[in-house]
């Protein structure tokens, strides 16, 4: 068992709106920058899984974003596996 | 001047706590992902900015990491050039 290092990218879908984006939009030019557009605001997660190999890491969060992470109707989801170590005994944070 | 796309991350610094990486990590666990740990949250904002050029373009960003889009105290960020392109007039988003 291998634990990698994995970032999910969850992104409000392009022509949704996207009102964490329209508030700092404002919010940039309340504080006088006026050449800015299309601001659009996602999550990024970062997260350790335990699997036998990348490719069954990435299936799980893979899972894990339409189960939990993402909204289906209105985001798209990324997974990109980072990197990977030894499974440490004993460890949970 | 020329419309660039920029990425911004920003992510909880490492070692202080992370609320809502813990409620996803907890809500993973009641799913039954039990292999998953180190669960953080981040966010990645999307913006186009218009610029004489691609180093200003990041440094306007920087500014905004600096006076809204994070807290220095918590937060890191990382700004990206994605892309660029011509100024359309008119456009206001």
């Amino acid at each position: 068992m291998t634990r990698y290092q994995l970032e999910v990218r969850v992104v409000p879908r392009t022509g949704l709106l996207d009102p964490p984006g329209k508030a700092i939009h404002h919010a940039l030019h309340s504080l006088g920058y006026l050449g800015v557009e299309d601001v659009r605001v996602g999550k990024t997660i970062f997260l350790q899984i335990d699997a036998p190999s990348g490719r069954e890491a990435r299936g799980r969060a893979e899972e894990m974003c339409r189960k939990l992470l993402s909204n289906p109707v209105t985001e798209d989801y990324e997974v990109s596996v980072l990197g990977e170590g030894e499974v440490q005994d004993g460890t949970d944070s």
